[in-house]
């Protein structure tokens, strides 16, 4: 739900800034990283816009200010951090209800207290729009999981189930249709994200070297900034993608929701293969599995079916088709 | 310029908030201050939203850019510190033109590089309206000057001329006219604000009690600020307002613009009376000028004219009469 080329953008605007030797990580990144004297800073800043990423017909105030705080802290944790300090920037459009920052604040106060963050700063303003903007200030784990950190014989991995978000916004905009249950789980993916910050700082205490990215754009964009990032290739096993009950309740076998849909904040990251999906889960505290491997850059990113033929996905969407006889071929 | 009653909405919205012990300085001042192993961090985020802040027929991007960063910068003055990192938050509308965020970049690093902070991060969404929010980090100075820090027989001083960006604001909306040395004056007082970095700095190194603010919404109501937080009361003498002559060839005795016009981005500081200005002046490398005294709560907040007679200010703006006769009287 990002703009076209926003990271493409972003690193266009970046390009030429000379850094301070405090700087350990820049641009381009979950998170910035700051050296301080103890363990270094991470720094990131995100924000939800009316109408671009939210509709308050779908949303609940609290469950936006939640989600605003939950988007942010996905991105410590896709770097192995901490999270413990935020200031936020409300947008609020005049002809809304007079106590909705109130009511979007319970709901960001109840998230930051569970998560340990405070909370030391505001700022808010008029807008046309009711936008909510958080930048969030964490201290770097025992390893710091970066972008550019895989390497060629990794496996892939990712926590959780990938989809459900994608689906849960449909089904609130009247897109696709569920039954009472699974559009209950799938509609609450989408409102009330969990930031895998447990599962993030369990992987920092490996103490191994591993590349991580948070998905809020797709598997398949954000595992391309992995690529990118590491100078390399993969390939993603498209029957190992994990899928819940209710993913596969509504969407039946189009894996697209998976592979592009964005907005699942789990956590993608890559390894030397030598844990089995079972003890990485017991490590991590999550449900993880293995869904491809880190190739030459060569290569590209390709996806293998379950009859081990390769699909090379040429762009974003558009697949549902191609996708649904390879998954099921 | 920001919405009434923001500080108000913002206390109530953070009231209850607990804080770790990492907290120095919550809520409530320029910047939080959080706690590191070596200087405490100072953090503070602040936005620029399209038709309330600017437009774009008075600030060119570079302009617009570096002004979203002074803004910031100011604050971090106001605590004593110095800058060194900040995030960026882009909205932008679709039918600006495609390069208008890469100038604004331009001079949104020009003023970084300036400053010595390092961007290392951004973040673009959709918006409705152009909005640059940015969050900076820097570090707490010897003494870190805070809104609370007034006291009964303080002197309450000022650096540079005030009310220039309020009349440089209403020249580029048609609404005043100047000469064009003068126009020339005031509109870039508005467009290009300077942070009184250095002088926050030199403050904060002078090691003695001092409250501080910078003056954004208007000399009355930052002043209330200090007040408030304080618990004191405050005359200020009317004749001692520092004014530019461009303020006095356009606004003659009308001292409202000086008084409640915001944008100054001039630092409002409060020390023990025993430095005379030009002393002040010289420390901080700026003009200084006192412009009046803290005084009990119970006095709350007056103002002197030349005829040593008090006013007391009931309401924002619309005293445009009443203090242009105390001026002069």
């Amino acid at each position: 739900m990002k703009p076209a080329g926003e990271f493409e953008l972003i690193a266009q605007l970046c390009k030429g800034l000379q850094f301070s030797r405090r700087v350990i990580v820049g641009p381009g990144d979950d998170c910035a990283v700051i050296a301080s004297a103890r363990a270094p800073l991470l720094l990131t800043i995100d924000s939800m816009v009316e109408e671009v990423h939210f509709d308050l017909k779908w949303l609940g105030a609290p469950v936006l200010g939640a989600r605003a705080l939950a988007v942010n802290l996905s991105d410590i944790a896709a770097m192995g951090g901490m999270p413990h300090t935020c200031v936020v920037n409300l947008g609020v459009r005049s002809d809304l209800p007079g106590d909705l920052p109130r009511r979007i604040y319970v709901g960001l106060k109840r998230a930051a207290r569970a998560a340990g963050v405070d909370i030391v700063g505001g700022n808010v303003t008029s807008s046309r729009q009711l936008t909510i903007t958080i930048a969030l200030l964490g201290d770097a784990g025992p390893v710091i999981l970066r972008r550019d950190a895989a390497r060629v014989g990794d496996a892939i991995y990712v926590t959780g189930t990938l989809g459900d978000a994608a689906l849960g916004w449909r089904i609130l905009a009247g897109q696709m249709r569920a039954t009472t249950s699974a559009g209950r789980f799938l509609t609450a993916r989408y409102r009330a994200p969990v930031a895998r910050l447990g599962a993030g700082l369990k992987l920092a205490a490996l103490k191994r070297r591993a590349a991580a990215i948070d998905i809020s754009d797709g598997l398949l964009q954000d595992l391309g900034h992995i690529l990118e990032r590491s100078e390399t290739g993969a390939v993603v096993q498209l029957d190992a993608l994990p899928l819940s009950p209710a993913y596969r309740a509504v969407a039946k076998d189009h894996l697209d929701f998976a592979l592009t849909g964005g907005e699942d904040y789990e956590l993608l990251f890559c390894l030397p293969p030598d844990l089995t999906d079972a003890q990485l889960s017991r490590h991590l505290g999550v449900a993880v599995r293995r869904i491809g491997e880190i190739r030459p850059r060569r290569e590209g990113l390709n996806l293998r079916g379950a009859d081990g033929r390769l699909v090379r996905p040429s762009h974003r969407g558009g697949w549902d088709q191609l996708l649904s006889q390879t998954a099921t071929s």
